[in-house]
Order: C-alpha cells, then sequence, then structure tokens
C-alpha cells in the first residue's frame, strides 16, 4: 500500500493508541494526528510518541487528511461524526471501531450521508478490560480479527485503503454484512459479557458476598474476568444491539431451561452428552486458534 | 505435626498425585502407596516417583495406614468406601477430596459407619480441565482453601491431622457445615460450569458454530474455559448437588430476566448500575486475592 500521509485518530484510547502505534511500527504512515476530549489522556499520547500533534481544532486537523478512525465509545460517534462533517475532503477515507456496526451506520447515514461512500465500518475484535492510552500496545492487534461491513455504495477504494491499514498491523480482515456482524458478536462476546455480569451482580447481592467470593477458584475468576469490564462501554453495547442481545438471551434462558429439566429429571446420561457436546466444541475453537 | 508412616491414596489422578507429591515435598510422610482403577495410570505415578508403591491388594494397603485420602471421582466413592471399611484400623484417618460434600457424607454414614468419627470430609478447591497423574504437580495447593466438614462426632484428632497434612501441602484450611458448603460451591463454581457449557452447547447446535468460533475473541475463551471440563465428573456434581444447584438456576434466570427488562425497557442507568455493581466486586475479588 501507499504510505499515509496524514491519519486523523478520534480518541487516543487503548484502541485508537494501539492502532497508531500498530500503523507506525509497520512504516504505514507519516504523520498521525491525535483528537480527544480528555487532554490529559491526549498530553499522554504525545508524550509517549503515539501521535506526533495533538490537536484541539477539527478543521486543520482534518486538512489533508486520508484516514481518519473514529475510536471513540459508540455513543459518542454522532457527535464526532457531526464534528467532522464539514471539514472532511474528497480524498478522505473514514472508518471507526465500534463494537457494533448497524446502530454505526444508521448514525453515518444521518450525519456523514455526503461522505458515506467513503466511510468504512469497521470492528477490531480485540480489547481488553483495560482502557486509556497507557494500555494501548503496538502488537494488540496481530493475528486478531478485523470485520469490516461495507456498504453497496462503498468506494472499493476506500475498503482497499482501510483492509490494508489492518493488515499491516497484523491483523485478518474480513467483510461481512452489518447485521451479520452483530449476530456474531451477539453470540460470542455481548451475550457472554452480560452473563458474566449477572452473575457477579447476584453474588454482589449475596449478603454473604465476600464469603463467596473468598472461595471462588480460578475457574470463576476466568468465567467473569469479562465482569470487569468498563459499565459505560457495555451500557452502549447492549442498547446499540438491543434487539439482537434480546432475542439471544432469551435463546440462553430456554437452553438454561433444558439443562434444568434434565438435571431436574436426574438425566445423568442427557446431561454428560450436552456437556460432552459443549467441551468437544470448545477444544475444536482451542485447537483451531493454536 | 508428627510424620505420617504411612499414606495411602485411592485414585493417583490430578487431585491424589498432587497431594502426594505436596506432601512429599513437605517432609510429612514417609511412604506412599497407591491404589486404583488404571493399572496404566499407577504405573506412571510409580515409574515418576509420585508414590512409593502402587498397591493392588486393599487390604496389605491399608496395614499400618495413618492417614488414607480417596481421590476418585465422587460417583466411586462408595465403591471404594466399601472396599476399604473391612481393613481399616483404630488409628487410621480417612479424608476424601470430592466436589461436594452432603452426598459423601450420606455415602459415608452408609458405608464407612464403624469408622465414621475418624472421617475427615474434605474439598480442595483447586484443580483444573486436566487429568490424570500426568498433570499432578507439588505446588497445586499453594494458597489455595481446603473446606473441611467435620461432623458433631468426628474425632478431633482427626480433624487435626486432616488440617495439618493440608497446611503443610500450602493450602488454607476452613471448616464449615456440608450443607454451607455445598451452597457456596454450588454458587462459585457448579453454576458457572452450567452456565458455560449451555453457552458452548448453544454455539456448537448452531448451523454457524464453526464461524462463531472463528471470531471469538479471548473473552469469550476465559468465559468457556470450564466448558472444557470432564463431562463425566461434571455430571457426577450436578446430580450430586442437584437441590441446591437447580434452585440457584432458578435464582440466576431471575438474574437474566432482570436484567433483560432493563435492556427491553431501554434503561442504560439501570444497567450501568448493574454493570457496574458487578465490576466493583470483582475489582474487590480480584485485589482480595492479590
Amino acid at each position: 500500500m501507499t504510505k499515509l500521509k496524514k491519519l486523523v485518530i478520534f480518541g487516543v484510547g487503548l484502541i485508537g493508541g494501539s492502532f497508531a502505534l500498530a500503523a507506525r511500527k509497520a512504516g504505514i504512515v507519516d504523520r498521525i494526528v491525535g483528537v480527544g476530549r480528555n487532554p490529559e489522556n491526549l498530553n499522554r499520547a504525545l508524550a509517549s510518541g503515539v501521535i506526533d500533534e495533538a490537536s484541539h481544532d477539527v478543521a486543520s486537523a482534518l486538512k489533508g487528511a486520508e484516514l481518519v478512525l473514529i475510536a471513540v465509545p459508540v455513543a459518542q460517534t454522532s457527535r464526532v461524526m457531526t464534528q467532522i462533517e464539514p471539514h472532511l475532503e474528497a480524498q478522505t477515507v473514514i472508518t471507526d471501531a465500534g463494537s457494533t456496526k448497524q446502530d454505526v451506520l444508521a448514525v453515518a447515514y444521518t450525519y456523514l450521508a455526503r461522505h458515506i461512500s467513503r466511510f468504512v465500518p469497521a470492528h477490531p475484535i480485540a480489547g481488553a478490560e483495560q482502557s486509556g492510552v497507557g494500555a494501548a500496545n503496538g502488537g494488540l492487534y496481530q493475528d486478531r480479527n478485523v470485520v469490516i461491513t461495507p456498504l453497496p455504495q462503498t468506494d472499493p477504494r476506500a475498503v482497499e485503503v482501510v483492509t490494508a491499514v489492518w493488515q499491516a498491523c497484523g491483523a485478518r480482515v474480513s467483510r461481512m454484512t452489518p447485521e451479520k456482524h452483530d449476530e456474531i458478536l451477539a453470540t460470542i462476546s455481548h451475550l457472554p459479557h452480560v452473563l458474566a455480569y449477572a452473575l457477579m451482580d447476584e453474588v454482589a447481592n449475596s449478603s454473604n458476598a465476600e464469603e463467596l467470593m473468598f472461595y471462588a477458584g480460578t475457574g470463576f475468576r476466568d468465567f467473569t474476568r469479562i465482569a470487569g469490564s468498563l459499565p459505560e462501554m457495555w451500557r452502549d453495547i447492549c442498547l446499540a444491539n438491543r434487539e439482537t442481545l434480546l432475542r439471544q438471551m432469551e435463546a440462553y434462558e430456554a437452553e438454561l431451561g433444558k439443562m434444568r429439566k434434565l438435571l431436574a429429571d436426574g438425566d445423568g446420561p442427557g446431561l454428560e452428552q450436552l456437556f460432552t457436546n459443549a467441551r468437544n466444541a470448545r477444544n475444536r475453537m482451542v485447537e483451531g486458534k493454536a
């Protein structure tokens, strides 16, 4: 790919900061400009060399930009799109890193209508409970999946740019529809987060919460790790993917009901078969990633 | 504590083998005899020095034994108790390592009635998805909790022996009633296992199972780690703790219902509050263990 002269990142946190570090390491960009609402975080990004310039003026930040990455919490996407819309130039490709895609697209149709052909929605499936530029690292996307959900009207050149940039950061890029993305992510990410939060909330509300946590072993700890994720972020993700997630929560409750019936019936073979089916799938998954 | 002259372990797998290694490392035992139904595993334990003798004769194995550890799958406990009952000597203390305690006690009342005052039910809260003596390691119990559930009629000397041995292996020993043990373990262990198996079973049964697993990230992987546990073992644990687990599954489904209502209502503040409550508890738990 041709080296980018100017990359502008809105939101230089874990995701945006790691992208900056990876892009620089890959040697695919000359100048990285960071824009953000938290001056302390932005100064830290500048001081640590994650970005070359901390800008507080959107118009000048966007001048000559070839790529804009919106890496703010999903609920702030419309605000950023409104800010950038008047200043986007004809060559500027826009992408995002939001965990849900149908809602981002809905917002883009409203606030980026004139530039929609150069907007490539993307979701790097990487992250952590940590946040802020201090947690950023240039290897975060190595061998991780990035899903892009281009529209029929998306400019193929814009898709190429975003694909090439993520690949240079070490990621595997695949394409699907926004609907399919949100469906898949509900199952493998949003639902497990909700389930872990639910168990941890239940424990927290128990009269013997401290005792329960005292005896919890490594299994419980791993199971609930994602309940350490940022509440604001997951509130927004759940709301953004509400219909799909509600449907999947119902399906999961039905699955639990099935298992509860096996247990109530004392159906040992049935339980063992279900556990074996689950275990085999998990082993297949882990081997597939090894 | 006085050094044990003879320790007999029924079931030299991960749990029994790790106990043997830890006890030897602590220098609290002269001779360790292993008994088991799997000759290959037992020979391996002997060859690798985990045990000093592999015995196929229960009577001679128990001669002069000061401590017997039953570390077989819970469903085999009654068989082992029946085997050992006629050969137990007056000085022999008996303990187990089962994940549930009320059912083990019920079995002990039936099959170890004459020796019940020297039976100290115990549960080391440590383990892994791995099994067999090949996975055994002498550090498995370091800083882990071991819960013992003595009865009113349990000989205090027997309790002391079992406590001292586990402490020598690096564990923290605490006491509670069998009912309380099973209640606590249902919440922090049995329920999460069932939840992880349920999600993994659902994914496995999806028409796009391979695709879902392809996109699954580290969060999903950690959440489902315990779904890699042995199906037979967890079938038995679930059945052994059936009533308590059923009650807790219902409570969890009610918790999910509460969360689903918040989501259906689009109640952002409510979701955030629940997530925050869960996250705070988890952070407290992790800090407590650090």
